[in-house]
């Protein structure tokens, strides 16, 4: 059922052939690289396609997820280099009152004087990939809807179980293709790692959110972390008595850097797209979806501000809601307008309809059910979206929906409960009940209930719940009394009357009475129906989407295409070359930034409040052997056009030699539809110069013994 | 006394070949374009530079003063082409709730259907430049301070009087290079003028504020006006009965459009700049007014916010003020920043200190006497402007000072009361004394004094002045103390009591008492010794300038480079040329923009609210001869490195054969800080593409008769 198995051979090796117009979109599985050799050699690589194949082999095996981003090593001695926003986690747990080492920086003097990490923040070594399509369907094939989701999902369970029996592992399944192939992913899980070497915050943040997505930049986003395993070589909690890690490889770093056009590529764990998404959901998400999430959150923003406008103590405690729904207010908007941009509905749309015309009647059937349940998941989309606004914008209500889910998931085993509603996710759960304190005022909460909810009841019939309906009324002024009762009447304001329920319901004992607590019961229940309806429709997605994907890479092979799976946080492999942006008419941008813009940006304030020492460094122009012998002065960042999306950050990026020349950590503003398209005219990705690196290590805030570990000149 | 006079013609022919290694620097009085022949002939100029030195020859008697900014005839008929903004009244004036002609444009249906403009509105034809140094100066010589100023100030009324004798024209004296010389401008003043063509405000001002001084643009900032005479060809009042003015020339347009490095020339009125102060003055300038506008408009910006936080009705009334001080604050540290960036102060010291050491004995000691006026004149400058903000920034304290000023004034024949006062300025400060109460809260109007005075309370005493110490005591206390019991006080916060006082006032008489007016007896006595001495040292800068531009003369001509003299109004010609923009690192922008940037900036709001038929039309992609034929598109905005400034909207740009390509409608906000340093890296002037212009006429907004009459193609 994989690609491989699916496509003939000869057209596996037509493919490859013209693979290179695709514009370098793909986020490939490195089991994909030796289809792709042309276009790799085309494109200027100089290496063995075949050797990127194995993620256990070098170079791949350097590369490892880190914290919520990726890393790579970079000596033999566990050296870790990935972005200092990856590793803030870190910075932070070693920072003090007395010793701020976010703003101030931190170089270990030696490794005794490495730090130790948070303890929640993981390395995760990729130790096997292996195709367990067949062990994962084994139960599934024959069964539809729910019963196909638990198959799915049970064999998986058993997968994940039996991998992890060794010990050591810590073990996945990945879902490539949308249940065309899945892949049991094992990984070695280092938990002492430790923190070597991180720039100020003015330079590893340089901009902050003003900068945040644009282009040119001029930010140091790096850290280096040591990874230490126990003296027999495996896996060990934090001991003073560990010892470096020794990766199975490490990347070296390239004395050259790169310039426009030049060949580069880049792993790492990206996230989550949706590139292979149906012409319908393209569609439903560009004109339904993202205008709606865009005028809901307008409408929150609006609501907030209007009812904390006269009260100064409301408007301290929603303003981190208040921002948090702005930046998704801006990225909705932000993904729309690229979405539009590329006219991304029409052409998917005509390249699906092509697809169908072409495709293979045995799939037509399947195709034709699977759109079908996708049009149940849409029409009641907006439904979902505004019940989970009720319950993840409010303090009060969220408490009592929480609380209720939680003595319910409580009276299972431990095992069976929701995942969020475990025994670990606990101590998450009582802090969502604390803060509540410093994040609530009733008559803001009432204000957003009242404008998402008088939404709801304006959803026609089918789409409402009969439970919401009862707890909030028909109309606006019921929806009204409702409100002001619960909240006249409910004590769960006090933090001590929520925290005794608390104590009762991970107990999956009753709770004590109280009207939001009262409400919640009938409206968990019409949640878990909610639920249970996704899970079916998942279970038909899972079931259906094979002959759509096996549809579409009939269609690609015939186009002379590869395809890769979507993003799925699995090890994935982009190649592409050193792009300019010409985002918008008459405006161009160099591909290379130098130290120039830093001064330029400078303001001596946050957040462009370049440290002393650098703008001295800067001035003084003592570039040594990191200059660019073209530009004869310090570059900073580049511009990739590799396909990256969220979880990327950290990734080495490589010469065509593999040699290691950046390191990204984010992406143009313009690329933030990349994850539903890929736009070749605008999509890039913003790395680290390694140069820059060398150079701050060299120049600016010395560490001449780093420099000489990863067999780079100190100067 | 002037250069030319100055000069041995050795050393006019040396500096005229050189000239251009001034980087297209240089507002030139036509009078000097033909020593600049060489750079203007190497710089591709292909007409006869002779022919640009009489300014009522063509083309430049084709250039005009139209209402704020510049003009140019474009047909024998009177047709005048000038900025939309510029003609913003006469399109406001035609505009009814019925037709808004702002947002949706004019186009005359015949000359019948032009619409008068705004009584006010004027159009001012050069028709005499003669210098008159030696009668300004002639009862000034052997004069100092006060005395000087005065002969100069009655030896021009005198020159006006006798000019405008004779009738129908309008004169003035422009000081050039700062009292060295003095011209006799002479002006047919037309004051009926028509509308003609108009695009809406969608394209005239696409992008509002958030476009204004950026690049790249895309605005049709252009409209089409006619001047009237009587039948008699002499300027007249509007009458049905008049007839279209016979300009003395009139500008061809081209049919060819600009491309990167076509020569450009641009004439127009340019208002002011201070290119040639003394280094003093720049350090002043950079280190002391600029910083300290900075940080009072930004307090007084504080003051507005935090007074009126807790106040709508206060806010809505304040609104207007707050936004002109945060423009005002932008100006200022754009100003700062790029006088920073082009490290004006360090070059304009190095470049002065180069030429005293060279200047001849004879000028010196004049120019250390004027060094020491101009150091009186900063010693007091924080409190100059400081006692500016008092008056300007309040409602009822500034009343107080108007109607006291006025009944001073107004005891004087109407010929002898100072500008501002005069019996033509009534309307005005009637006008402001009714506006008051749309714009005064009395807590904000203390908040606002409260920091003005504790910052004049601060001041050296040798800075202070008795008056204002007597009436707002020397301690924070004593101040809250008076103006509690001015504003608890004054009757002046009704409309009715200021008006009874102007009425008064107006005839000289006595104003019944209030505690604000008894106040500004003595504060407007004190602000009249200000002028006085501010006159007396502006009589001496007239005295002692001369001398240290005569060894600017004597030092540019070494370095052969012409001298221009700083702008006053008076008709200049800058030449350069079309030019690209890299105003920070990575960033490069093109010199021309194209309808593809329209499409781009689009939200369908304002102020990116394109019409429907220019997307239209831009979607149908029907440019005909008006496209670009290397870009294969329609072209809308260019840029050149033209040394222009305020005043210079609505300038005639033209081509190497002297045609019109282009309408000088904004700068680039790198270009704030020109007005003192002009910075060839950064300095550009961005023009209308009159291909756009002849696009719109053409195929959206057509008006065929139009383009006839300008002699261009209906297609």
């Amino acid at each position: 059922m994989s690609l491989r198995r699916t496509l003939p051979v000869s057209l596996a090796l037509g493919l490859t052939m013209a693979a290179g117009a695709q514009a370098d979109e793909g986020m490939w599985m490195p089991s994909q690289l030796p289809e792709l050799a042309k276009p790799l050699k085309a494109g200027g690589f100089k290496g063995d396609p075949g050797a990127l194949a194995t993620v256990t082999a070098p170079p791949l095996s350097a590369v490892v997820r880190a914290g919520g981003g990726t890393g790579s090593f970079v000596s033999p001695y566990g050296l870790l280099l990935t972005n200092h926003h990856v590793a803030m986690g870190v910075i932070q747990y070693n920072s003090s009152a007395g010793h701020n080492l976010i703003d101030d920086g931190f170089i270990a003097r030696d490794r005794a004087d490495e730090r130790p990490s948070n303890p929640d923040f993981r390395v995760l070594v990729t130790v096997g990939f292996d195709n367990v399509t067949d062990q994962v369907l084994a139960q599934a094939r024959g069964k539809t809807g729910r019963a196909y989701f638990d198959a799915v999902d049970a064999a998986s369970k058993q997968i994940v179980a039996d991998c992890e029996r060794a010990g050591n592992v810590r073990c996945s399944v990945a879902d490539m293709y949308y249940g065309t192939d899945f892949y049991r992913i094992s990984q070695l899980e280092l938990t002492d790692v430790r923190l070597v070497y991180a720039p100020p915050r003015a330079i590893g943040n340089y901009g902050d959110e003003i900068d945040n997505f644009m282009w040119p930049r001029h930010t140091g986003d790096f850290t280096l972390l040591r990874a230490y395993v126990g003296k027999d070589g495996k896996p060990a909690a934090y001991s003073a008595d560990n010892v470096p890690y020794q990766p199975p490889a490490h990347l070296q770093m390239s004395l050259q850097g790169p310039k426009e056009g030049d060949f580069a590529m880049l792993a790492g764990y990206p996230g989550i797209t949706y590139r292979h998404r149906t012409a319908a959901e393209f569609a439903s998400q560009i004109d339904a979806v993202l205008p709606r999430r865009v005028a809901l959150f307008q409408q929150m923003i609006d609501t907030i501000e209007a009812a904390t406008k006269d009260d100064t103590q409301a408007r301290t405690r929603y303003a981190s809601q208040l921002q948090s729904l702005k930046n998704n207010r801006k990225r909705a908007a932000g993904e729309l307008e690229g979405l539009l941009r590329s006219d991304a509905k029409t052409r998917r749309a005509a390249d699906e309809q092509a697809m169908l015309a072409d495709a293979d009647p045995r799939y037509r059937g399947d195709i034709q059910a699977l759109l079908g349940t996708l049009s149940q998941g849409a029409a009641v989309g907006e439904r979902d979206l505004l019940l989970d606004q009720v319950a993840n914008q409010t303090q009060l209500l969220r408490s009592a929906l929480l609380l209720e889910r939680l003595r319910i998931e409580s009276a299972k085993p431990d095992a069976q409960r929701e995942s969020g509603f475990q025994q670990r996710d606990q101590a998450l759960i009582e802090g969502v009940l604390k803060q509540a304190q410093r994040r609530y005022d009733p008559a803001v909460e009432k204000a957003l209930l009242s404008a998402l909810l008088a939404r709801y009841q304006q959803l026609p019939d089918a789409q409402r719940l009969p439970e919401f309906d009862t707890a909030f009324g028909r109309t606006p002024q019921a929806l009204a009394t409702a409100l002001d009762g619960l909240y006249a009447r409910t004590t769960l304001g006090e933090e001590a009357q929520r925290l005794s329920r608390f104590a009762a319901a991970r107990e999956g004992k009753a709770l004590a009475p109280d009207p939001l607590l009262a409400l919640a019961g009938p409206l968990v229940a019409a949640q878990l129906r909610i639920e249970d309806e996704k899970k079916t429709r998942d279970g038909e997605g899972l079931r259906l989407r094979p002959a759509y994907m096996q549809a579409l890479f009939a269609w690609r092979a015939k186009q002379g295409r590869a395809v890769y799976p979507d993003a799925n946080r699995s090890l994935r492999i982009s190649y592409g070359k050193v792009e300019a942006l010409s985002p918008r008419d008459g405006v161009h941008y160099d591909p290379v930034t130098t130290v120039a813009g830093i001064v330029e940006k400078n303001t001596n304030a946050y957040p462009f409040d370049a440290p002393r020492p650098l703008l001295q460094a800067i001035a003084k122009a003592d570039f040594g052997s990191t200059a660019d012998p073209a530009l004869k002065t310090q570059t900073v960042n580049f511009l990739t056009n590799l396909d990256t999306t969220g979880g990327n950050s950290g990734s080495p990026v490589l010469n065509a030699k593999g040699e290691l020349i950046g390191l990204n950590f984010d992406s143009n503003w313009e690329s933030v539809s990349a994850s539903w398209w890929f736009d070749p005219r605008f999509k890039r990705a913003v790395h680290v110069d390694m140069r820059y690196l060398r150079w701050l290590l060299a120049k600016v805030y010395p560490a001449p013994a780093l420099l000489q570990e990863m067999g780079v000149p100190a100067e």
